[in-house]
């Protein structure tokens, strides 16, 4: 166990913390995860999200914080989650991956995801680069 | 056959009333069931519904009516059917599970259906809750 | 209510004999629904798919059997459900749909299901075709 | 290869005007693929759409269209595409299909799909039926 | 922050001890989370499951350990996982619910998941009461 | 429609070369689309995933082919579709990613596909890791 413990901070105020900053660092500061039920109803749950998802997770050293976010994404375009799909997309301009590279990914997914599950996401990543407009 | 026969009414009349019965222990008084297409479009399918669901599997006794209300609400929320499962989210304060309950199996779920899927159920629930406020 | 009752028996054992001869012209004589695992722990539920799903539903006026079952066959494609999609592509050749159109329906459905979901499909197709081998 | 040939045109221009007219016959005149984000984001994807899915794909002889346009309505109902099925249920209605088999075709899904997409598809079939009334 | 924490053990090697504790109880002795591929690729992944997911879920107060074995069951049936699907039915056995009771949760689905992946479900609880006989 | 125009090839057989050459670089050698179901009852389906997918799509030079290769095996891990997932698995092997990244991109995608589909993933991996040892 040992040899994996190292992967993981074994002290939860670390791994909340580690998790917030990764968190901060995809979405910009002061985005809880979740909507405000999630932090109404279940505070717990954003915060093992904190813990185990951002800070178990997403800081592993096998696959850049970059890769992460983009798959990410792609697994949100499938599922049709769109709301947090949004979030993933501004998650990838943050951290360098170009317009044209999201619309891109969101065009080759579609032989997969289907076409009408493509033409959702655009529209969906529209809305964020329309917010995102410099 | 008549081993099983007996477990289902073999008159539609009283399949009907049993289903309708049911069906406002679970919803209220007066919530038929789909939405104002289904009665407009297809009222014999909600009468199907009330005969051939309700009356035919929601009363058998090998489990509970409180039970079928909570997994069919997991079910729903696995699915991503946010309108219907509002309506079981409903059904499940009504027949004695608390809120603390409800959210808690939301959460549960967060492993297998996704945090996204726990999000947007988090997120229909409080609507209910909401409505449903003393 | 009266006038939708008219379209439904209202008596069980018509529902079911009824069922049962769709059922036949279907899938040929001594097909139960589901498998072995459905008769031997639910045979209700088998009892259930003959009276509710077709004994009320097959038989309605309002759309023949060859389509019900044509577009059946794309519903348990699109679902992923193999085994279920088998018997419904042999009920289609049943109902006089030929393989060619069997085929070119499951390629059609390739930009809405994914590429994938009809290779799979195919896959199934073509083992019905040699099982059904003249 | 030349045997598969003769039923694609080789020619991309030819390939998209046949899309494009068979898409119109189906959606009516004007109606591009995808909504405005795909027009402004992918306007490729929208060409693509043209050639290789209408183009190539639905004006093949060995299913007519009417059928294509009515299966790939049950598709999306099955996915929950519900904008998409929107359209579809028009193009259905524009080949010929009646609502009342347009219906049914909706309630004889619900053991596949389940109730509750029956119940979302039969409320998009009812915003069309609106605005296509005569 | 404090009010959430004292839910969760701070200490990872609390967490685990909790989690394999916890799994134990429900799927008996010996059987680490995942397939031998898991334990082979990513045994981090399988450390992470018995911490974050057993440790810091499964043993919350405001839902019994029997109440989240079965609800899970039903997610995992509503996404056609059988593999694991069976790993909670015999989970649902060791906690106490009968036989007769998963089969009716099963067929209480029907109406949402479709009555194909019932059947699915049905012939996957039929192998692990199989092998469960006394 | 000039500009967008450049970006296919307008001819078939340009096309069909431009996607058999992408796909093997992809797949290795002589491998065509689909199984042989796919082969023998819709050779036309084959030669458009060809032209319409690896010719249209895969080459475009928005997004290099080694990115195409690992967000479409994310895709079909979301989907579930697992025999073509293992072909992705090994594009992306020999595309440059390592055994290690692939791992990692499925275990980062747990909390949105769930950890059901995360093991499926990897037990798909693992065979494919097999055949490729040197």
């Amino acid at each position: 166990m040992s040899e994996h413990r190292d992967k993981m901070a074994s002290n939860a105020d670390e791994r909340l913390a580690r998790g917030k900053k990764l968190r901060e660092q995809m979405m910009g500061p002061g985005v809880a995860p979740g909507t405000p039920a999630t932090q109404e109803l279940a505070p717990f749950f954003s915060q093992w999200i904190y813990e185990s998802v951002f800070g178990d997770l997403y800081g592993r050293p096998q696959l850049d914080l970059k890769t992460r976010v983009f798959i990410t994404m792609v697994a949100l375009s499938v599922q049709g989650r769109m709301s947090q799909m949004r979030g993933y997309v501004g998650a990838s301009l943050r951290l360098g991956w170009t317009r044209e590279e999201i619309v891109e990914a969101i065009v080759q997914l579609a032989p997969y995801q289907g076409v009408p599950a493509t033409h959702d996401a655009l529209a969906a990543a529209r809305e964020v680069f329309e917010s995102h407009k410099p």
